[in-house]
């Protein structure tokens, strides 16, 4: 086989066989195929696409180019859910416990933040000494004794997709529905669950823009999972406005505390619900919604939710007073409040900008070797629709420095203030299977 | 300027810009910009194209990437002629001396064969002695002086595309009418003639396969010339079936002798004449076809065609006497006469096989490597449209090893005999200008 003939074949926009893509991954991983041919692939590929079968493929040949997880020692069904990234989004440090309380088994590897998008492990890691790295064993362990773990990635899973991303990042090959479909999925299936919930937002503050990219980049990844085997489902979320109200580690951790209390704000609760609801189906858990729902509601308002995230705080070396009283969690300095500027109706909440500006206090990264305040950050007291006058706050600004003329001025552009009345959107746009 | 800002856009489909095709361009050339954004930007520019702005931007771009020959000492107008590549392609060294007998300008750069091509160089030096490597200065000074020089490439002419070309081939990126014609025109331009006759051949052995192609292909030539403000021209030539009747280095020396003194193939001498024709209307030596194809004839009969191939092979230092007397260039052990197997007409002759078998025997390079035997070849005795019985001779070999009885099967499966009459296409399809 040779790869130029590959390359060929993809720019006549003929389909690649299971053998073909298992070959370019190999010679991906081992080095025997240069960067440039892989660069002239990938945006042939960009360019003409890919059939789900192909897609398929590719995931597969990803999954395997590395370690792959196995939790078969784990009793029951494994269960895993995803977020494409957005900004405020703490979903899993809230569902995580949440439907491990109602007796799911969830092994959950995430990310950190990069830009205007948080990280899981950065929240976690704002409370003292939570381990984000647990050896293989150590993480099945923690899910067989209490049903939920969160970690980073254990080791070496999916490299195709490290070094694929490292080129298709300077090659303009980013932007295409079946490599990131795949680089999604490979990882999702290297971690070894049984079924995979995707939250795949849209909007300007997500990588897809709008709810047709966001149901197409979902329907690839069901397409893939389905076809290795994992029940696989997706929730298309707006991404809009930020999710929550709060923008920031510390301050994620006290929301996602809160809503594990019952005390959460409405539109993440409902996310987290919708997918709880979803997540315990999947694990054969509950066979109706509503069923789902009353357990789920039942965990929150028992205390066994919170519980359970405190049992998972302990379990990772967390320290636990921290999250019994989250005023011990790592604070700002000081405390601004924005007051709207003008009457009217809140019609956009700049979500991209929001994560921007919280990323600039200190919140999130520029580059990947940057620092993260853990204290800092913005809680939005607003949503799309709100009615607002110049006596009402819009926005805390928790933060170290003091705040210069042109960040204040940036954070009064992201909140756009019309005369009309608008609706907000719902959160929740579809779901898919 | 990002170059991965620049494969976005045209990944995007969107027009580049002079200077971003400038930027790229001297990226390749001082290592600046890796290999693999390159790979990437061709592939995007053979599945989006170019327009031919963009076209013109990357074949001037190339041009100036390295020496340009200045042929403005040579008083008038200078002439260059330029074939895509055949098989039994020796039209160079008949038709440049031919008009240079006619007074015109002819400074011309020749290549190397491969494949199942010929280069006119490899024939050229058929001649004992012949150098084709002379340096710039005794090039302009043969030109000024009897009027005609055909050389290999002086200077480091168009680095770019060297570089470029190697990534394309091992890239699939080598199919796009865009690109080719840059990195031809780029070749012509830099080489400093100020009038250029594209030969574009289309057909089985030529690298277009059909008429429409090798249009497209010529139109995007022509257009490039005419904006950097070279009278530019082309020809649409059939490559269905070997040009004139040898394939092989003496052998095409000798037709070519034999054109230059009136005695030539009908199809080659046809090709020369109307060639020749063109040529002296844009050099400003006649202003009708008719006119011309006068003195090009009486140049042929008067002999002094003949005489101004003598003298270029002399001024080149090769030796005269083999000219004079042809038995005297290098000569094949044996001569194998191939008989017809079957009654009927000529369909087919299958050059592009034809060049293989003629490379398999010696004449030509597998490799860029390899040796040339100048005496070895292929002689055809018959045109498409042919009536042939048992009784006549297809074709003579001109070998020094024993053939094998492969080589001879496929030999004869080159040539398709059928039952029912077949007209012969017409050599030269189209003029364009």
């Amino acid at each position: 086989m040779r790869f130029v003939d590959i390359i060929d074949k993809k720019r006549e926009n003929l389909e690649l066989s299971n053998e073909e893509i298992q070959f370019w991954i190999d010679g991906v991983v081992d080095g025997s195929i240069p960067d440039y041919q892989t660069s002239a692939l990938l945006m042939a590929i960009v360019l003409n696409g890919m059939t789900d079968k192909e897609t398929a493929y590719l995931a597969k040949a990803m999954m395997h180019s590395g370690d792959v997880i196995d939790l078969s020692s784990i009793e029951g069904i494994k269960s895993d859910k995803h977020s494409t990234g957005g900004v405020g989004d703490k979903t899993s440090m809230a569902l995580g416990p949440m439907v491990a309380a109602c007796g799911l088994k969830v092994a959950k590897m995430s990310g950190r933040g990069l830009g205007h998008t948080g990280g899981t492990l950065d929240k976690l890691e704002s409370i003292e000494g939570f381990n984000c790295f647990l050896s293989e064993e150590k993480f099945i362990k923690q899910v067989k004794e209490i049903g939920v773990a969160i970690i980073g990635q254990t080791g070496d899973l999916v490299p195709a997709d490290k070094k694929l991303y490292a080129l298709r990042d300077v090659t303009s090959t980013v932007r295409s529905i079946p490599l990131i479909a795949s680089s999604i999925m490979s990882k999702k299936l290297a971690s070894g669950s049984d079924t995979i919930l995707l939250d795949v937002k849209y909007g300007e503050g997500a990588f897809m823009r709008t709810v047709q990219e966001a149901t197409e980049l979902a329907n690839a990844m069901i397409s893939i999972g389905n076809s290795l085997g994992r029940n696989t489902m997706a929730m298309i979320t707006d991404m809009n406005q930020p999710l929550g109200n709060t923008i920031g580690n510390s301050l994620e951790v006290i929301e996602a505390i809160d809503t594990l209390k019952g005390k959460g704000p409405k539109d993440f609760t409902e996310l987290c619900m919708q997918a709880g609801e979803i997540m315990l189906m999947q694990g054969k858990i509950c066979s109706t919604k509503e069923e789902a729902r009353n357990i789920l509601q039942d965990a929150v308002k028992s205390g066994k939710a919170f519980e359970k995230f405190k049992e998972m705080v302990t379990y990772q070396g967390g320290n636990v007073k921290m999250i019994e009283d989250t005023t011990l969690l790592p604070k700002s300095k000081f405390i601004t409040e924005i007051k709207c500027r003008k009457e009217g109706y809140v019609e956009k909440i700049h979500s991209e900008e929001l994560g921007i500006l919280a990323m600039l206090l200190g919140a999130g990264r520029a580059k990947k070797e940057d620092n993260i305040n853990y204290g800092v950050g913005l809680k939005i007291n607003c949503k799309k629709g709100d009615k607002v006058t110049t006596e009402d706050t819009i926005c805390y600004v928790y933060h170290d420095q003091e705040l210069q003329d042109e960040w204040i001025e940036r954070l009064y552009e992201a909140f756009l203030i019309s005369n009309t009345h608008v609706e907000n959107d719902p959160l929740i746009q579809k779901i898919l299977k």
